[in-house]
């Protein structure tokens, strides 16, 4: 019998994606059995998929074979959908099939959040994953035919995005940017076309630079944004949403990129959750539990100032190398190390070479702004598939 | 006031549009005034329509804007609807005007017949127009998209089309084509999808030669088509079809090329119809009606052997000159002339790189069809546009 102990990993997002190849390069040959689990045999670039969901990039330069990111004769490759995490068993149950583990990784990202808003979960689409957006392409351009064989349906023009955090904001810039085009594509009328950003705070881009705010809506309204800020959606309906003012908005196409939360299983494994988030301790540890490590979406962390951390791609990596050398020093009975998240700088994409972005203690707005956005993207493939995915899935354009 | 005939042309369709640059080439100065009506600022290639509409080839190797096709200066081009034609009054009342007219010519194209097939018109897609064939292919893509959120649904890769005459076998033809694509770019398994050619007639493209039929038919089996041959469909439903045989088949996509009809234009204006479409004489005279030309898909002519032509781009396209040259004789009361049709063969695309031929007297099939099939499209695009239009609208791949 094998007395190596067993690491599973669920989820191949950014933190579980950074936790199985840093574990990978850390542990000696057979000093653990690793086994990463995946709904999809892909990973996606969460912080991309706004392009593909508007059609102003493919999904092709969105995703990744999760087989070319890791070595799979050092890290087992299960591709399931996990169904329950029984921690007292220490078992994970998937769809087909049970894994057990010594170590647990919960990487799984998380879900849109609804506020409980009548009629979001079950009429608006939302951009989480690769199908989710390939839906969210289709049937913008499924509008655009229909309306043409029933032009008194001018509704079918009228595109409502729920949130401007920064997917609502990067959602809608890209939509702006492809409504010319599908406009030309399907012979109608631009003036025709409404893109409405709806949003409760009282700005866009809650906790941004206030300056930068400013310019990016500024560029949005050009672009032919329409904005209802400080308004929230009452209901939404087959048909439309109705807003808390009482202003109906007829449209059949409502994308909600309002809010996420943490994983249902994660609250159903038990753990103590706040909108479905963990606690963790400063080593990643979920509380109470020290072999279960939870990074990511799934996660809450506080900030000196005592706040949460907002949930981002750049937290979730940083944690997931984190996570892999406590995941390696446990096994080792070495110290853990505390994690300190070291803000890199955050960019908004406000389209076709504009973007706003606050990093290295400076502002930074249109095309420099821009290319500070690319370069992340690209930093990103280069951490986790070096040159090579660089050459095959950065755009350079 | 003017003295000056008027001519109105009813359609930019093949018939249309080979009248009105005919006109164009062959009347004096101030001989009449042409006027030339259509819904679309566009001409478009009805014998093309089965690529777009599969998604193999783009919308606009599929039009061509009117405004290239003649001179403005000597033809008045009205972009609008025709809602009546009132023949006493020598009047065409249209979506926003009137026309008075001395000559008229009818080409307004057919419409689908439904054969009073029970939900067919309500749930069934046509390929009939830019609009109708652009709404399909993002139909088509749209169920695929549904179908990656819930894969039990596999009935949403079941494509049901109805008809096997020219229309139904070209455009299963590009769908078998474009799904093995649609399956890589979506991520479904190609086993999943099920193509279905349902066909009340013994056997496929009826009127063909039996020995390019067999070789046809084969060439789709190959591709995946699933043939239902012999099997009259007895209702279509929003979500399938039954047939005649009991079968249901279910489907979220029912396309429909099983026949067409006259414009209801034809027969809303007093003619005499059988399924909308009106016997002309041999100079393509309305019956009593000696400045009123019915062209293309709204008439009849029957063959030495007495049974009706087929409504085919063919005939269209020469009735349109001869009705051409008809009106001027008229105008300058010189003898009319009499329509011939002159049979230049038939052509189905079977997909990329196959096709069946019957022309010049012999059989082809395959690659050597194929080409004259380009050859047959390159030569239409030649005689409305010349070389220029040939350059940009032909495929030569």
């Amino acid at each position: 019998m094998s007395t190596i102990p067993k690491i599973v990993i669920l989820g191949a997002g950014y933190g579980g994606i950074l936790t199985a190849q840093r574990l990978q390069k850390e542990l000696n040959y057979n000093e653990a059995d690793v086994t990463l689990v995946n709904r999809h045999d892909y990973h996606y670039f969460t912080t991309h998929l706004h392009m593909p969901a508007a059609g102003t990039d493919s999904i092709e330069h969105t995703r990744v074979s999760i087989s070319k990111l890791i070595d799979e004769f050092k890290i087992d490759l299960v591709k399931s959908n996990v169904k329950e995490i029984r921690l007292s068993d220490r078992k994970v149950i998937l769809q087909d099939g049970t894994l057990s583990f010594d170590y647990l990784v919960i990487a799984l990202g998380g879900e849109p959040e609804s506020f409980g808003i009548p009629g979001l979960s079950e009429y608006a689409m939302t951009i989480r994953s690769i199908n989710s957006v390939r839906l969210i392409r289709e049937h913008i351009e499924y509008q655009f035919a229909l309306y043409k064989l029933d032009e008194s349906r001018t509704d079918r023009l009228n595109f409502v995005v729920g949130g401007a955090g920064f997917s609502g904001i990067e959602f809608v810039a890209e939509l702006a940017d492809r409504i010319p085009r599908l406009c030309k594509e399907y012979d109608v009328d631009p003036s025709l076309v409404n893109i409405y950003n709806v949003e409760a705070a009282p700005a866009i881009l809650p906790g941004f630079d206030s300056e930068l705010v400013e310019y990016a809506q500024n560029v949005l309204v050009k672009k032919g944004v329409q904005f209802k800020i400080g308004i929230a959606i009452k209901e939404c309906m087959e048909d439309g949403v109705v807003l808390a003012n009482g202003e109906v908005i007829r449209s059949a196409t409502v994308v909600w990129t309002g809010g996420i939360r943490g994983n249902r299983l994660v609250e159903a494994a038990g753990f103590e959750t706040s909108r479905g988030r963990v606690m963790v301790d400063e080593y990643l540890h979920a509380p109470g539990y020290e072999h279960v490590f939870i990074i990511g979406d799934n996660s809450i962390m506080l900030n000196p100032e005592g706040r949460p951390y907002p949930p981002t791609a750049q937290i979730a990596m940083q944690q997931g190398v984190t996570c892999a050398q406590n995941v390696v020093a446990s096994i080792r009975n070495k110290e853990l190390k505390k994690f300190a998240f070291s803000n890199k700088g955050t960019v908004a994409s406000l389209g076709k070479g504009e973007a706003v972005a606050s990093a290295f203690g400076k502002k930074y707005k249109g095309w420099v702004a821009a290319q500070i956005k690319k370069l992340v993207d690209i930093r990103y493939l280069f951490i986790i598939g070096g040159i090579p995915l660089v050459l095959k899935k950065g755009r350079f354009l």
